[in-house]
Parts: structure tokens; sequence; C-alpha cells
């Protein structure tokens, strides 16, 4: 009897239509049956945020036993939800987001929807990887995802990873053949720094774009994920959530509040 | 001469004209100048997510020395952002989210725009509170947080958190003279099982609303947040952002990828 073929999530925040979702739907292909539930519209920096208030449809654009493609008008986590609660015909092997045009390395990894999508699955003890590129334009190039990301895949569909730990992988902006592998790595420490740009309309009222860049705590650390990135490998950053610092407990315990 | 005012930012997620947002405006009057910023709308189960696409504006609906209330049509995150990059006169001195109309216990923490305002203000060095009451309702009761919430405001003030730590303190829905008091606990292991209630339009289109109960995986944990709510406490859970799962490092190490 032939071994079952493996059951693929596929999801990302960038929206159906996305040319980094489609590049990984052509990765996830030659790897098993694919499922792909992405949102409608691009939700770039919508986080772990659900839908709370407005209800869900589902436009389905492609149906087949290998290939499923459909959208929902909602936020990255919702499609997780969804796909796993309601679409998909049974639990998958594994969920994939992306791949993201832009950086979701070091603590962007709390804006980002497409983490929010891989983190979510990994709540439901599903193995997930969030794969994204260091550029943000729509026709951002994928070929070093589209050349090395299947290592990783089928090491996370061979090994599986610990319960509700998830993967976080950046790609470098570079050359295919600079290319230098990938380096299992910690988040960087460092914020970003906001410096928002004032604009008057043609009305004279204010407004505000967010703009900012990224403080590095510890630019020489070769075990953050900004280090590895800037030298030319993909950092790879296991993930998982619990919000608790453990260490402040004792402290707080003495406040005898 | 007399001791400078404490500067207070005040934000929520539940929008301008939330009853929380103004019974904690109370509490912070009398202990400094307090300075809101919150958003416009509704913004529940928002998360960490920041406006990327479209641009912030600030409606002044009162400003003083001693109390400036402003809305942003944004997220709580855009929210701090705005106010501590561009509105704020200095950098203030703490910073309180709420009180929320519904829980942020266990991992409701990383759905909540409540604490997303929270860790963000912390992200900043800013030492900073999250407050929510178990009560969903817009009309839900304050009266436990209105008596007992300035104590750890003034234990804060006076004593500061550990850099980029922040508090999530949950109330618990019961009566003011059956509360016990506070108790420090770790976030609850468990999850959100999501049942998506399937409804038919009038046009006969399928539409999905999210609903669910948490699966706690430590009922009798008495360390965690949910044990403490359910004894009658308000639980208080010391906050850190580091997603990296660090015991994952090593393994990952050894699949020579």
């Amino acid at each position: 009897m032939a071994e079952k073929k493996k059951l693929i999530l596929v999801s990302n925040d960038d929206g159906i239509d996305a040319r980094g979702l489609h590049s990984l739907i052509e990765i996830a292909k030659k790897l098993g049956d694919v499922f792909v539930v992405a949102p409608e519209k691009g939700q770039s920096g919508m986080s772990h945020s659900i839908s709370l208030t407005t209800p869900l449809r589902v436009r389905f654009i492609q149906q087949s036993e290998s290939l499923t493609i459909c959208a929902v008008p909602g936020t990255p986590v919702d499609c997780v939800k969804l796909a796993i609660n309601q679409l998909l015909p049974r639990k998958p092997d594994i969920m994939l987001s992306g791949i993201n045009h832009g950086s979701n390395s070091a603590v962007s990894v709390i804006y980002s929807g497409t983490m929010g999508a891989a983190i979510e699955a990994s709540l439901y003890g599903i193995p997930s990887i969030g794969f994204s590129v260091l550029d943000h334009s729509p026709l951002a190039d994928f070929s070093i995802p589209l050349n090395h990301a299947k290592r990783i895949i089928l090491k996370v569909m061979g090994e599986g990873l610990p319960h509700q730990v998830s993967l976080n992988v950046n790609f470098p902006r570079i050359d295919l053949k600079d290319f230098k592998g990938f380096k299992i790595c910690k988040q960087t420490k460092g914020v970003w720094n906001e410096d928002f740009e004032k604009r008057i309309d043609p009305h004279g009222l204010d407004y505000y774009w967010l703009t900012g860049s990224f403080l590095n705590d510890e630019p020489e650390n070769e075990d953050s994920d900004e280090w590895a990135l800037a030298n030319n490998f993909a950092a790879i950053v296991p993930i998982k959530i619990d919000f608790t610092e453990y260490k402040t407990i004792e402290t707080l315990k003495n406040w005898n509040l």
C-alpha cells in the first residue's frame, strides 16, 4: 500500500495574490497535497489579530485533492483557525506560512502576520514554519527559498518539532550564489525606533506615516538572527509562546501586594 | 521645590468611549498628569498589529497639563508608538492599558490589543501594566479595579520593573466583598478550541462566526493565572517578549541543515 500523501496547509499575510504565496505553493506541491487558506487582502503588520466583530466568508478559487486554494476576508490567524476547524479534511501534517515579502527577524516577529499564522498553527500542535525574504518589493526575488526551503520542510516533516514550537525562517537579500546556508539562531535583542513622518494634507490637516529603523542591541552576537542575515545565512529561530517573565515572579512576590 | 508630577500614558483596545478606559483615567488622575491616546474604534483582538498602509491622524478631545485626551484611527500599538514618538511632552513614567472589557489571561495575552499596547510601551523601556476584568459587557463592573488597582500602580511607580517587562493584570468577575487580593502568576498553559458557528445569509451564502472555549492544560496549577482568577484573586503575570524557544536550539543544530 502506498504511503498516504502529506497534507500541507499554506497561508500568508501578503494576501492570496502575492508572489511569495505562489512561490511557497510551488515548493509545497512537490511535497504533498496542498490546501491554501490565505487572506483576500494584504495583512502585513497584523500580528496575531483575530476577527471578533465581523464574520468570515470563504471564496474557493481552486479545489482538487492535490491543490485547493481559497481566500478569506480576514487576518492570517483567522485563516489558520478556519482552515483547521472547518475547511481541512483532516489535521494537516505541516503548516507553511509566507513566503513573506519583507523581514520578520528580531522583534519584528511580534508584528508579523506571517508568523501570527505559523504560531497559531503551532498552538494546535501542528509543526509549522514561517518563511520571509528581506525584500518588501511585490516583485521580490524568491530564488534562495525556491532552491533551499525544501530541505528544512522535509526535515520538519520527518523529525517533527517539539509541541507548540514553530520556526521563524528569514532569507537574506543576496545573490543565490552567495548564500551560505542555514544557521540556527535566537531572536536578536533590540527595538524599532519609530520616526513617524508628519505631513499636511491638501485640506491643511496633519497626518502621520509610520516609519522607523531597527536598533540592534547586540550586533556582534553571532547567535542572533540579525547577525546570520548580515552574514549571508538564512536565520532559523525556534519559536514558542509563553510571555511569562519567570525571573520576575519572585521579585513581584516580595512586593506583598 | 515640589516634586515633579508623574506623567502617565493611558491607552486601551476597546476605544476612546469605553467605560473601562474612563475608569482607568479616574484612577490615573489621582496619581499624576494623564495623557490618553486611545483608538477611535474598538480594537479587541487586534494583538500587536500596526498600520503599515494607512496614515494616522490625531483628534484632540481635551488638552490641559493635567489631562489630555486624544483619539487615533489606528490600533492600540499605533497609539502607543505615536504617543511616545510624537505626542507626549516627555517620556512617560508609566503606561497603563485598559481597563479591558473581557479576560486577557492565559494564551489570550497574544490576541489582546490591551496587552499589545502595554507590551509596546515596555519595549521602549517604559514600565507598563495592562488591566482587564473578566466581563465582556460594555457595562462591566469595574469596582474591584477602582478600589484596588491603585496599589499596584503605585508599587510599579515606586519600584519600577525590569527592562522591557510589563504586567498583565486580570480581575475576577465577583462581588467586591469576595475579592481576595493579588496573586503573582505565570501564563496558564492551554489553547482556545474554536468552534466557528456556520450560518447562511438571506442570499443563501455561508458565513462563519468565530466562537470557542479555552482548554486549560493545567487547571490544578496554583501558580497559573486561570487558577488565581477561579479562586477570587486578581492574577498578575510579568510579561517579556522573547519568542525564542532556547531549549530547541541544540536539537535543530543537530539537524545539520
